[in-house]
């Protein structure tokens, strides 16, 4: 029900992503009868694969996280949460307030012990391949403690996911020398030099996009990453303006503009930020994933393919064995 | 002497600024042998309006800023600024190591009575025209009233260089609501809405280039500037490197980029960094402009037509008129 357009994109990307993928079954968790409206014959057509879960209410977009907790214990984002808590769905995927949706799943699902904080990991392009980073604005502050957990739990992440022995991690700083950064992150790099992680140092936030040498997970607390993100986001949407805008001048640039049209076309598709849709909570015991609340049909489309790789991969459970291994033992020692 | 190609690009740079501005003077500080070597004839060619002042040491790009305060007493920077602080400079330019400079520069020069640090700010392209944005990379950690200082003094900057009465500021957030950010972020907002500048509220790191709205100045601490910064010009990169490649598949995409290149030429002039290059050291009784290190002769030559129109525009003495009259005034109050 969530996200800017609802079931008008929600439902769509469920469809394809049972069109798709024969071995899939999404329950739709919202209201019944304004999702069967959108659904349509669909529903008898994927009868064995889609169920459709009533939940009465729903978060608002910009609910505050504790009134949902407490108002809203029949909203599709808590119902779906719970879905995953129970054990009757495998991860929850939703486009609706990030703030209620992240207090629900911690509140409903718990933490893995050993981990103190939940923390935000997405991909990102980079001329590499993919750049993963976490925390993506789930915590303003973070001790090293913080920023070590989180580089555990993403480098599991990453892992599984991208098929990698031994990810590639770095540590987001203003400067690549021992003296940069503030406490936390010179305190986090001493943590992570000690660890059995292949910790590559410092990187500059170049790196997320295009640095010198491939970085596969970067860790940096949610303030840095949150806007970290959105410049990116920021710097690709003037290029695409400006650009738009050169080409659009007059009858010549508009010509060059439709032969080159193809490339830019096939170039947009590579760097499309809606196949990168789709974040990740990590530390909790449980899989949600987080998607951009603009997303369109597409966009959600790719979170729901991004909670299919992290079930097929178990995530949650080689965190929560990493975590156990290697951070409670830490603790305990 | 600084920057990874010393006099090879900054001589060249200083002679073409000499070109372009029969009113500029220039003094270039560093071995004069060396400089003496660059410049040629050039040297009686501008005689009236350029000298070569003698140091014998330079800092080193990696060198700490303790060292070289205690060990390169008369080394190119230092003595700029010495000049600048003696009067006989109006501005120090340097492509040098930034940690040295801007202690070389606080222990020479001294801060502006009422503020506490010194910030660093540069403008950067928007679809607006230009952002303004600091810190962006002197302080890790910086309280409220740090952040309320950097919007007071990059207040004045952006009026004096922009030319605008009452430039729009925002303070850099991870969302735009008012629980959202750090006590730092919340607490410094309290304090820009009551003051009298034109606080326009929390921005995203999207405002940076492309938000929703214009924004003149963003005030932010020096880590998350810095990351901003850089992921910005990390985005920049692999757009443009994945752009050249997708135009160098096959013939046709080759042809397509033949016929495009001069819109893409004049695309990538405009938000060409090189026209950005130079950040201003603000806080200081003084003016010192920072260039990137690896600039070449036409970035080198904007941070010197930064200093220009910094000096032209007399805005140490404002800043230091206005901190005088809102900053000390508030802290007596």
């Amino acid at each position: 029900m969530g996200g800017d357009f609802g079931p008008g994109i929600t439902v769509p990307a469920s469809l394809d992503c049972l069109r798709n993928n024969p071995d899939l079954k999404l329950i739709l968790v919202g209201d019944s009868t304004i999702l069967n409206q959108h659904l349509g014959e669909n529903l008898s057509v994927f009868k064995d694969r889609l169920t459709v879960h009533h939940a009465s209410q729903q978060v608002e977009m910009h609910e505050s996280p504790s009134k949902a907790l407490k108002n809203k214990k029949d909203s599709s984002m808590r119902v779906a949460i719970n879905l995953v808590h129970e054990g009757l769905a495998d991860a929850c995927v939703s486009a609706g307030n990030t703030g209620a949706l992240m207090a629900t799943a911690r509140f409903v699902l718990k933490m893995i012990p050993g981990i103190d904080r939940p923390g935000i990991i997405s991909a990102l392009p980079s001329v590499f391949g993919h750049t993963h980073v976490l925390d993506l604005g789930a915590n303003v502050d973070c001790t090293a403690e913080h920023l070590y957990q989180f580089a555990v739990m993403g480098n599991e992440l990453v892992k599984a996911v991208e098929n990698i022995e031994s990810p590639r991690v770095g540590l987001l700083n203003i400067g690549e020398e021992d003296v940069k950064g503030n406490e936390q992150v010179k305190t986090a790099a001493k943590l992570l030099e000690n660890s059995s992680l292949n910790y590559i140092g410092y990187v500059e936030g170049n790196s997320l996009n295009a640095g010198n040498i491939k970085v596969d997970l970067i860790v940096c607390d949610g303030f840095v990453g949150n806007v970290a993100l959105k410049s990116i986001e920021g710097a690709a949407k003037m290029i695409s303006t400006l650009l738009k805008e050169d080409f659009s001048k007059n009858i010549f640039t508009k010509l060059a503009g439709l032969i080159a049209y193809p490339v830019l076309r096939s170039f947009k598709d590579r760097i499309d930020p809606r196949l990168y849709n789709g974040a990740s909570f990590l530390g909790l015991k449980g899989l949600v994933i987080k998607s951009h609340g603009g997303a369109d049909a597409l966009a959600f489309k790719t979170a729901i393919e991004i909670a299919e790789i992290e079930v097929k991969q178990d995530v949650i459970r080689r965190i929560s064995e990493q975590v156990e291994k290697s951070l409670t033992l830490s603790k305990s020692a």
